[in-house]
């Protein structure tokens, strides 16, 4: 079997899906069940079954195209990542593990490779938190991770329900029927961007991740008394924002005094009532991510931020109270397929190192029903999460054709 | 002659302006040239028309209603404020300088007074910045203060300039036009709630303004480097959040130790971008005010200010450039105006004190071309710019009752 990645098919389906956004190219917007998500939803279909696979879609949205192997009763090799982008990202995270996915699959059919086992490529549903404020929501369900019950309760910034939204967008199934078999995928495998630095540093093409790290997110509403810029002065001020600056630096601190280069904290969003150049910001709420590969140590930078909370409530005569949206536990990726991986970066004489991914995927909840591994290529200056994200041809190809190897392997 | 202030009809216009707004009352959200303040001002013109005033508008929609004394050459006696409120503020702040003054000129009306110079009610435009970034617009106009090129230059957050929304508003005249001759004005009073605690504190009904603090406000870009979440580790972030988080208490404790207790600095605006969950701020715009009644005292709180931009950009190797929008002169009421203002208090047996505004008034501007004094009542908790802003009925009157006595000596 001889395996050719098409590069310029795969960088020209990637510039075409960047297109699909609510901003103008490179940056991309594109927001799960919005427009721009939507129509890249009919795009990806399409694409899919011009490869021949069959596609179909779950109460949520989650899609799968799949190419039925010899063995129908074998269960399934999945690939596969995300194609929503939060405000202002770039074009190649997630994008570069469903068509990186779809262009490995369409190289092994274009061999003449038959798989035993089914390959499917998944792409799953909102993994970025950016509309009903948590992440991996398809994989979260697919999993069974996160209940029906739990998933009814969300909403978006606009109060609209995900049962509304998904409905509206045309997703009208029971959200019961999402939930995979535990014995439904033989491997998974979701190739990324690092959306980190180290690769590059090191020049070395390929990561594979032996472990993803367990995130936790939390929202805090700071409330204090709000006025006149000019009329208050300072000694009877219970200001917010000074409040959240506090915290916001509490939080920094916690994370860089950890003992551990792994731990991370940001808070990325800081919204600030009334907002008002001369009025006293009578209320601010902050949205919190914490991450480690360690969750005994994750936890202590949360308590470490608890005890904060308090100290800065009393000081400040300010009201604090803080809601826990998640707090994940870390997957480990499976020693054998990483074995397999290995191999296949052997076959083509690349390079590759073991890490750690501090980023969350939808493979880390995966992991609760398969065997998972990531496989992760260099982005340029690490930087993800912003228009100037980028991957270098090369790598992605590289990327590729390491995963269509290992989905051959598996597969047989 | 004998005043008699209609409580009935003055609270219940107050009421009824409160009812323009982009929100439900009590909350009022009155914005300049938006139609809740178009459609109050349409309101307000016909209020001073029905009470006998003739109305004119300058090319900026401060508002003139006039009555014209026997002396048809001799300068004006004025009063007024202004009626735009910021987002999710009060009904008081302005208004009751404005329906109160209104209210003691028709007072003096119906007590049969005449006076020999014209009594003037001068709504003035936009003396909140929250549209064009400057507070006191109409003011600074008025008296030169703000050229007719500065003021072309502005232009609010969606872009337009300050030219195409008054003219949208149908104010189509040349700003050229609007700055008032300097011996217009005999005599300027300004009616105000104290937005302050002091005169509630004290159980005193009036407090008789002496000096106006001399406010200054900038803006702060802080530029950082953006990023995923969880791909950065902690050394090597640049957090635009963090940085503004460094600044504002950086600016709290510099008004806080300045060394007087009329020091005041409030961050009211914090921008962040992108604003999502799992990304780190890449970019942060701050709005910061600072008064203080001693112009030395307020620039070394600024050049505080300045350093810890300064340090904060080396230390956290951000971008930090500030743009300052204003600073401005204070300014001292008139002693002989006060002095009548006092005899008509004393008149009344209403206990009055000596005080600093230390809020930013169009009478601050107004002071540039004519002898002003600002006439303040009690406010519930020193509350202006929020909801529950409250003056009582029995200090409206009383001052409203200062007022007219004061125009009626002022006006002989």
């Amino acid at each position: 079997m001889s395996l050719t990645i098409n590069q310029g098919r795969l960088l020209s389906e990637i510039d075409a899906l960047a297109s699909f956004s609510e901003v103008e190219p490179p940056v991309v917007t594109r927001i799960v069940f919005t427009a721009p998500d939507l129509k890249a939803r009919v795009w990806m279909k399409a694409l899919c079954q011009e490869a021949g696979l069959a596609v179909r879609e779950d109460a949520v949205g989650n899609t799968f195209a799949r190419w039925n192997g010899s063995d129908l009763s074998a269960p399934t090799v999945g690939t596969g990542s995300h194609i929503d982008a939060i405000p202002n990202a770039g074009k190649y995270d997630g994008v570069v593990g469903v068509l990186g996915g779809l262009e490995a699959i369409r190289a092994l059919r274009e061999s003449g490779f038959r798989p035993r086992h089914a390959i499917e490529l998944l792409i799953f549903t909102s993994e970025e938190p950016t509309r009903f404020g948590i992440g991996c929501l398809g994989s979260r369900l697919l999993s069974g991770t996160l209940s029906v019950a739990a998933a009814s309760k969300l909403t978006d910034k606009a109060g609209a329900t995900l049962d509304e939204v998904r409905c509206g967008a045309g997703f009208t199934g029971e959200l019961e029927q999402v939930k995979l078999p535990g014995a439904y995928y033989k491997a998974f495998i979701e190739l990324h961007i690092e959306q980190g630095p180290l690769l590059e540093r090191l020049q070395i093409p390929l990561g594979l991740v032996t472990k993803i790290a367990a995130p936790a997110s939390l929202r805090i509403l700071i409330e204090g008394s709000g006025g006149h810029a000019g009329g208050v002065l300072m000694p009877d001020r219970r200001d917010a924002l000074c409040a959240a600056a506090d915290l916001i630096l509490a939080i920094e601190n916690a994370a860089r005094t950890s003992g551990a280069i792994d731990t991370v904290a940001t808070v990325g969003i800081c919204e600030i009532f009334p907002g008002a150049v001369n009025s006293i910001p009578s209320r601010v709420r902050l949205s919190v991510d914490i991450r480690d590969t360690d969750v005994k140590r994750r936890d202590l930078v949360m308590q470490t931020l608890g005890s904060a909370c308090r100290s800065v409530s009393t000081r400040r005569q300010v009201s604090v109270s803080t809601e826990l949206l998640n707090a994940d536990e870390p997957a480990d990726c499976d020693p054998a397929i990483l074995e397999v991986l290995s191999q296949s970066c052997q076959k083509h004489d690349l390079k590759f190192i073991p890490m750690v991914s501090r980023a969350y995927h939808d493979s880390l909840f995966l992991a609760r029903i398969a065997p998972i591994v990531m496989l992760f290529i260099p982005c340029r200056n690490g930087y993800s999460h912003r228009p100037d994200e980028y991957a270098s041809p090369g790598d992605i190809v590289r990327g590729t054709l390491v995963l269509a190897e290992t989905l051959a392997a598996l597969s047989s």
